[in-house]
């Protein structure tokens, strides 16, 4: 743990596809030891985005299936979306929920932040647990409604040899919850 | 777990930003209700990628502290890197953990595949599990040498409360890593 590296040096940046939503840059490094490379990169937008744990008990978590068009497939995974100008991220977590699995949460809690890809990528999302939940249904853009699958996190295991749970980040966020929760439990 | 949804129909594909690594798709969707969207999609590059758990013994794996140009920052993690043209998914995990770690692996096994952001990107990473590892290094095209940092599977929670431990599916595979392992063990 000992070593701190200089962070390299940013010589000069260029923005390479301007005005849509997944901007490139391009950007000219030198590293503590002089070496120089280009790297390409997203800046990713503004606000950030967040992702729900919907907890309808202490035991059982509230996935979602919905359309990916990247993958096109159905995956199963936790609710999620970007935050709106003028949200905070407990705020947007409770609007996602609403929207996505139709309960919104008395209690509310900040786990953690996750990156996407921090080699190449600036996007990170905030992980929201959520807990004492009541029926609360919003409007959101989605073309469908969304299923709602209970989940046990005590079956974690089973859940992450599923074809269509490939989410890297709702899985991290799944284990966290976990470990959390088993760790509020014992200081309880 | 009863519903499963039809696929939408694609009506119609255009790409934005041809000739780029990070290409832009548009897609016109028909969903199963008749509703009609046009998502943005990264079909992302063809060979995909690998990220590699190496365990220097059965209780410690071997992270990497490596600069991350999307976070402008350096950043704990698993090694990790594209396929090369004709290599397996195996050889091209060996190779990038000679490459960024210093060590091959007698031993090595295919854990899981994840996803980078499956509403919109078509990346997947393949997770394996290397054991028996012995000294050996590889040039790569790192423009520095990477810092090698043993970290217990026990204290994953500590890892995860880190300011430089955000990668969504490095925290994702140690802690499926260690799922299997604990089964392994099991089951043995």
């Amino acid at each position: 743990m000992a070593l701190m590296r200089k962070l390299p040096i940013i010589h000069e940046r260029r923005i390479l596809n301007e005005g849509t939503r997944f901007q490139l840059e391009q950007i000219d490094l030198e590293f503590g030891n002089g070496a120089r490379r280009t790297f390409e990169r997203m800046p990713g937008s503004g606000r950030g985005s967040v992702m729900v744990v919907p907890m309808q008990d202490a035991e059982t978590v509230l996935l979602v299936r919905e359309y990916a068009a990247g993958l096109h497939a159905y995956e199963l995974g936790l609710p999620k979306g970007r935050l709106e100008r003028g949200e905070d991220v407990l705020e947007g977590a409770n609007r996602e929920m609403k929207e996505e699995v139709g309960v919104g949460a008395r209690r509310l809690t900040l786990l953690t932040k996750l990156a996407l890809a921090p080699t190449y990528m600036a996007n990170m999302i905030h992980v929201v647990l959520a807990e004492d939940l009541y029926p609360e249904r919003l409007e959101g853009d989605e073309p469908e409604e969304l299923e709602v699958v209970p989940w046990r996190l005590d079956e974690l295991n089973k859940l992450v040899g599923r074809e269509d749970v490939t989410d890297g980040r709702s899985i991290a966020a799944l284990f966290v919850t976990r470990e959390y929760l088993q760790q509020r439990a014992r200081e309880a």
